[in-house]
């Protein structure tokens, strides 16, 4: 997905030029987890014209393997992202109805293919949003990925411009059977299958530990996942976020709470993404429930002073902040 | 239409930022009036939000009325515009599928209200090359100007990534019953309508005056245009280009050619539409035809030294450049 | 007004490359009305040249009527405008001796057909400041305003590079009899008036309740206001600073104090008038005195995160923060 | 003068960002000195606030004493610079009336201590175009000159946006008398004194020899000027000029005419100036006038590809062109 | 390498921003080869820090495979580049000793694991110049590549500030006696090896066909290469350039001249390697000579329209080119 | 050293762009002399190119005596700058290795000419730690220094990339007793000499008063110094720091703390110098020991809202803050 954003904090009214860069949900794992220096294969469908390939060319500059990416189709879907600051939120619009992978269709993709010799697959709720077609395309792919053995990791990502309440609850039900990882925010739960704990106010900036541990432990008796993480966003202004997690470990009833930090706010948009990409190479990397949690915060507190959609931070950086260095000195 | 530019001559597979800016040939013809100006209307159907609101903003600071301009739908077109050099052509991709003007419906203008005052109705061959809707909305508008006394003049602009040659002759030659005044360059009324001069290369860079002079001969005597301008480039590269143009005047069966600008290109896109705006506003203020053609040339070789579509030049520096000083001093 | 500012945090005396832009008081509170949907006209004086057609285009392209624009004089006045962060305040440096508005004479505009079917006139105490003609020239447009029915606003604005108090309080003393509605902080009544709060230190960034109800009685009683906005700033740093309002209705005898922000500031000027814009807005389409005071702070409060002078919100995303989401979570 | 320019070849009326430099006839003739090694010291008075002292850093970046500078007064002149391309020449808005040199008065300058050590002097015509203080200033300097030994040479500049022909005549013909070497154009010659060659038309492109030497004769001989440089230039359009010139030494009776470059030009602005400043290091450095005349003008060639008034080039690239590499091949 | 260059045609000593690219001659034929949709492999040393990262992502992002890079050193080397215009010549201030590819050992590369399934090896006489170790390697790759049944390539490339005249003919006599195909320019080939025609001034920007034939026989006898290739620069201006090349087939005894092309430059720099990368492909991909010299100077044509060291153009584009179409058209 | 940066917060592997600046330790205290008003002159050695010219220009355009800069060597060191925000700090990667400063010899500097005539020698650790002949260049200078009356200041500044503690603390033992005044923080004084007081945890974020004076006293007594004066970073985080400090009378036997300021921080690099230039002038200009170290403080703060190495600030600006007025109030 292209995204487009004036620079600074100028609003589009206003703007002559753009920032250029790309972004999305699973693009944005891919990129993390090919930072951290996993082999990481982001699959998509991308139009042949320059435009489909210089997001090509941006996943390669990160070193994500682009050769399972579809081309074909007419265009490349567009956010357009507009930076806020203090009591102004970011606004995304976004410009992707029929682009090259909503228009894509099941036969464009072959699983088999794709998941030879692969560990995980990760998708988010948004690409299922996208239309029914999209729908079939995830069920594809999570029954492929579950009969080559590969775990799979889901993050609910509810875009209610994109579908209702409704076409997300049914279509996630279906999707979530096959998920091992479920990754969620309140919001989330509560927006896709009405999940939500009692006496919490989300926007109150108040973190109810209680409330999210309820939350996970449903979502996991309903959908059987393995492990549920929770992200703990406490918005305080566009500028100013308190950020940190639970992960909730079903088999062993265990919760997680991470450390929280005090967030002072380059590029908001790919935070979540970036909690799922360290995660991900948390649990793929063997790292224990509690260090997993602690590298994924970090890792997404750090992507919250990087600029675009991608974190562009190695695993080294992560691992230096999870283990208490949050002071900010110079390197050097 | 967004316009969205990468720096200098960088190409799309390597850029970073972009210039945002907008344009379109019925929106560049309204600039290019209003920057004369004359009270100048644009008609067109963009979305209520941030991008939409930017492209009214862009046309409203160039004088042009945006008090017509439908709002609705869900995006706005895209050109994807790359600026080429020297053997390196300019790359033109277009998103302009389901844009909101192109999904509108014939009810969303009322053409009384719109030509009421109005002189002079002015479109191109690319609102119709979008959909039979676009067509039938060329039609309704024709015919109500045509009730109001308005005169019609039309660039038929042949895309032929948007309709096939059959498509574009079919409604074109409906459309052109209504036209008083036709702008063309051998190209298009070749793609539209067949109509070509023998032993002209286009190609070659050599103008045949007598090979333009049978085109637009044949023009008016098929549709029965008033007058018919053709735009003569002579394109050596795509840094350097002879431009030229004549005017055929059926009524008087006279051709007036103009002289022949050598430009250096700074920005060739836009360059048509600047000649059309240029001829309509000599028109409409009564200029001869000699003139006319000499004010349209003069107005376009400006305005390929201008960033952007639009033409940012005032009829003073037409004049003075239709007037012989292109020299280029400094004026101080 | 031309606003030249570097980039980021940049000094003068390091910088190459400048922000262009516009502003100035009155044209601030033009553009806040015509953003939130109102018809607003502004009237000033600027030359013929190249850059006062800029400093138009940049009024019209967020949708006020430049009609009424006297064009002439020699130059339009300049804000070299250098922003601050942290201990390090913003510097205005002003060069607008000269300028066409400021050399303009009371014949240049014409009241009566500028207040034809006009509601509401607003000017600032900076517009007087910049010379006797200009405090004849606010005279004769109160009296003119008076005589259509327009109800009049003021702020006071002092600004002590321009005159000194003597001369303004002089002049305001006159100008002040013709408000309506006057805006002031507790440094200009005291810097124009004399008036001042017992046992306030505003430089401590405290507010005291009390002084500031007793300033605006007091401001009332002096000319006979009907309401007195008068704006709480809490200056922490250049970044940070604390911001809310009080309007005293003198007719009700009450005091409305709005809701404090704590705002994270990306450019600091113009805050005052986007206030101003706010409260005439709230005011003009029949909202009540608290709703009015909100309104006008909230739209203040997302100024303060805006670049440039202009305050480029809507009034639906006002509504949406004086409604209390000030959380700054993406719109998406 | 701060030099305020629109990125690229964007004009004015669509620009959002400046390039900040500065200039102006004799601080770029310093600078060129400076940065061919001499110590050059410029005289005039700026402002004591930051825009000032920028003006101030500018200068001294490349070298040039800026301890003579007097600081004060209000306001520094701008020169508002729209760069040209093709046949739309590159446009200049000046704003410095009121500046602080030219509101300076003949007390600011102790000429004693200035020239103290001093080789040459050099002065424009713009600078008492400015007003009859500043020719009394520039006649104060040149008697002063003349006390100490000091050689003087002065640049015509006529500019009719300054002073009229009948002004510049009389102010001209008197400082005239003080100079050794003038520096003119052939429009100079006729617009300040009404000296012109028969048979040339010099908006014609076309050089003629005989007719420039007819003007320096005369000029010569009127003045009893030791030397009288003439530049050459052919303005083909704002891209492309043909650029030479001819020096007459009246002592030799000898003409000198220089290799004829055609120059790609980036920017035009401040080319006389680098003419001037390459003559000057040449005489003062003892070449004879042929290569003199030489060094001068692949100087100016070399300017009209450097961005900005300054010409940022050394003695030994100038030698280099001067001594016939102008195949632009790399230097590695 | 880092490529540093001001904005524009900025020189150093004025610059604040520079553009940071990466480039190189075997680098930039490996993109060239990569975009053309070869797999392409780039070997060097980096060092294992964020710029040798950055330098890693940047040929990752037009698909070169990075995966052969050898990871470690202290420093990577960098070309400062100043670009000319017309009587300007572009500047390289190269930087680049002690980078880790010169410090690096014979144990560092293992071209028995680099050569595995590899149809080509090209390298140019920039690599040998760095130092003695640099010829080592050279030497055992080449050993290596013959080895595996690699065809090799060599651009010769002297460049004078790297090593002497001397050092270059004793090393590069040694390592071409293991390369097959030779590319050169007549200067290279007298600097290197003495060889040159008659009666040819290379800086007269005419072209001796006959002496270069003697030139590519020369070469082609001493060292048994089987096919000579020669750019034919015709160096006008730094803006404007003659461009053609001549191939020479050893084997069947022919000389195959391109057609020549009129350069208007964007950048020069990377052209001679865009005509080695166009080359290589055109031999690995069975196009006949003629047409393979054709498509390697339409190759370099283009690169000289494209901003950065690399050739940012698909085979289809060159193809176009080649086939005659150099008008610069929009394509729309 | 040259100083290149991504824009904003942007990391070098996503970077296109860089800001081009200079500085160094002892430039930089050389600058804020220099902006303070004080003759203030930089010693090193440049490479004759137009990268050192470029250093030159910097430190010139500040107004730093360059006189005394050597040209020669190859290269300029680079400081590759990488801005970090919230919990990731800055990055500098440090590529000076070979600088011509490193390569120079003691012959290349004639400390007696360098200090004649001056009042106070500045250096840093910096400098002794780029190798053996840097140590005995700064006794050289050292031993001249005392020979001329000169006072002596400096900057412990320990690089753990440049050199191990043992080699720090042998040179730097051996150049401190030269030393008239010392400026450490707690880091440098335990990393140089192993001095720390007890019970302090600098990385806590919380000051030791009581630690700090041991810190002090421990330095004085070991090295005979007059002064010692240690900076108070509290890093909270890389957007947020806590500032003071504190000095040490040794004569005297007074301890004076600054106040405290809350930076929010624009730009890190450079704080510490800007601290020792405010100190320096400080000193140099006889205020007391209490408004001293507030001067320097103050400065400090300031420089950390400046972009850049350099403080640009005035001394009148240093003085507003420290006597209190840190509310970041506009200007005007």
């Amino acid at each position: 997905m292209v995204r487009l954003q004036p620079y600074n904090y100028e609003r589009f009214v206003q703007a002559d030029h753009l920032e250029f860069s790309f972004g999305g949900g699973e693009a944005n794992v891919a990129v993390s987890l090919a930072n951290y220096g996993l082999d990481a294969v982001y699959v998509t469908k991308l139009p042949a014209h320059a435009i489909g390939q210089a997001a090509v060319n941006s996943l390669r500059r990160y070193s994500v393997d682009t050769s399972m990416i579809v081309r074909g189709g007419d265009r490349i879907g567009i956010s357009y992202n507009e930076k806020g600051a203090s009591q102004r939120g970011s606004v995304c619009i976004y410009d992707r109805a029929h682009s090259a992978i909503q228009e894509s269709t099941p036969s464009d993709f072959d699983w088999d293919v794709i998941f030879k010799g692969a560990d995980w697959f990760h998708f988010t709720g948004i690409t299922p949003a996208l239309g029914p077609n999209m729908v079939d395309a995830c069920r594809d792919a999570c029954k492929a990925a579950k009969a080559h053995g590969v775990r799979i990791s889901c993050d609910l990502n509810y875009r209610g411009k994109l579908w209702s309440r409704q076409q997300a609850r049914e279509a996630m039900t279906d999707l979530c059977q096959y998920v091992d990882v479920c990754i969620s925010n309140e919001e989330d739960a509560k927006d896709v299958f009405g999940i939500e704990a009692e006496a919490t106010d989300i926007y109150a900036g108040e973190i109810n530990r209680e409330g999210y541990k309820s939350v996970a432990r449903q979502l996991a008796d309903r959908f059987g996942f393995e492990k549920v993480a929770i992200t703990l966003r406490e918005s305080r202004s566009a500028s100013d976020n308190g950020w940190s997690a639970m992960l909730f470990d079903a088999v062993g009833d265990e919760y997680h709470f991470s450390k929280k930090y005090d967030l002072h706010i380059v590029d908001r948009v790919g935070g979540g993404d970036s909690f799922g990409g360290g995660l991900i190479y948390a649990l793929l990397t063997g790292k224990g429930n509690q260090r997993a949690v602690e590298f994924a915060v970090a890792a997404s507190a750090l992507k919250h002073t990087v600029e675009g959609d991608y974190n562009m931070v190695t695993a080294a950086e992560v691992e230096k902040l999870a283990d208490g260095d949050g002071s900010g000195r110079i390197q050097r």
